[in-house]
């Protein structure tokens, strides 16, 4: 199947099986349950599920198999949002075009969205289609992905941070955890599930390291370049948090040339998987070339 | 081995566990290292984990497979005060007789904190020692009643209800998900992992729900009652807030006379297990008399 078929198929399934994952909003407690799916449904590029069956299909696992995991990874990343964008931390209205989810609702309401969505995570992996040692590992992987040890400890590292000019190997330290470590742990679910070797693991993780700095690479420079309106979400928040980022410490021009660099290292991370990392490839470049 | 012996030791393997299970508070990010310990070992009564134990006793499980289970409810539920404490929330000051952890720490601090105690709570599990599908069941098992079905969810209903009268049968449904199901889930794990059979769950659950049921009864008595250094948190806060509670529905003696009911059921439910029901006896009974 050509690539663009590929991608299209993926995201249609990733929106049908969050939209199944999601309680109804018709049942009480009905408004917990509508916040939870705003914040969930709400557009978004849908990067991690997409990486996650692109994984998989290096290795034809079977796309029942993927489900769960790329569910999971994406709940997880809608919850971070809720969270994130409430007024104690990064106090942000707008998201993906949208008030965010304090916002539409009230801020206890996305508190306790944010929560029950990491709660569902983890219940839509412990249930899933796939045998249980390797749903365990992906729990495993997950958890490790966005506790503490990841997404959350580098989200404390921005906070930190924040008002204070950082290094760059402190500036990469905190992204390869806020951000890196779920694109990892996406990467990771989709070839876990296709019974990856160790070496084939490592080799991938060597490329979602890179998938995820190049990730942030592009958005620092998307936040200096792009309007509010392209991104949906607010632009020029770095420079008015007078937060650290790739363009202030590199230039504009340095941090263009090392997201370059990074598509590069992407492509030859890819080369011994062969054709069928098309699909991944196209994910990196689309990271890399993004517009919002 | 008598049961206070029993209890002790049972209180003693908790702290341990918790100990072992939380981040290093020297390694960074230290802050929400420091704010997840403090709000997961400032005391507390640890009644979940203890039902863990008391559950498992009845089957002769061993104590090592239990201790995940006792360690990831009561995470959740320490991630839960965290999270209701926040002045989005139950606005509270006061918890375990210390400042609440916003207080202590910050917000932002204590938003993450929660969450990343969720996540340790679910990658406990997964990285238990016991067989996988087992682990599965537990994930399941306190997913389920950790989120929109279950905590999260009566949580929500609870918000919607304050300041509105709502009906005795409203107020056992929303504290049947908001403490209710995280009880019902500790006795279960517990349960489950001595390999109880579907009649031994079923009548553990109904011992459960009405020991969840007979800690709110408790728990608004001695909201009027006891002061808030007894409790350790703030006294009086279900009037002052004009919440529906089990006094103000039936009275005070009417409320007392369910409570004492509710002790006698729970009594007889335990009759089946025979002996080695003594310890989960003891718990209920402490459920029941607890000043605080």
């Amino acid at each position: 199947m050509k690539t663009d078929a590929l991608l299209t198929r993926w995201l249609e399934r990733t929106e049908e099986q969050l939209q199944d994952a999601l309680p109804d909003p018709e049942l009480a407690p009905q408004r917990l349950h509508q916040a939870m799916r705003y914040a969930a449904l709400g557009g978004g590029k849908r990067m991690r599920p997409m990486l996650v069956y692109a994984a998989g299909y290096l290795f034809a696992a079977e796309e029942a198999r993927l489900d769960a995991a790329a569910v999971a990874v994406e709940l997880i990343h809608a919850y971070s949002l809720v969270h994130d964008d409430l007024p104690a931390m990064d106090d942000d209205d707008l998201r993906r075009g949208r008030p965010t989810t304090h916002i539409a609702f009230d801020e206890a309401t996305a508190i306790l969205a944010g929560d029950a969505l990491q709660t569902r995570a983890f219940e839509i992996l412990a249930d899933a289609w796939m045998p249980p040692a390797l749903a365990l590992n992906c729990i495993k992987t997950l958890a490790g992905a966005s506790g503490a040890a990841g997404m959350c400890g580098g989200q404390a590292l921005d906070i930190d941070a924040t008002g204070q000019q950082q290094a760059l190997a402190d500036l990469k330290h905190m992204h390869a955890l806020k951000t890196g470590a779920l694109i990892r742990a996406a990467v990771r679910m989709g070839a876990l599930c296709g019974e990856a070797s160790d070496a084939q693991l490592a080799q991938l993780d060597s490329f979602a390291d890179t998938l995820g700095l190049a990730f942030q690479v592009r958005d620092d420079i998307l936040d200096v370049e792009a309007s509010s309106e392209q991104l949906g979400k607010t632009a020029g928040k770095d420079q008015a948090q007078d937060k650290s980022t790739f363009p202030s410490l590199l230039g504009m021009d340095g941090a263009k040339a090392t997201l370059s660099e990074l598509a590069t290292a992407m492509q030859a991370a890819l080369i011994p998987f062969g054709q069928r990392a098309a699909a991944l490839a196209a994910l990196a470049e689309l990271t890399v070339r993004r517009s919002h």
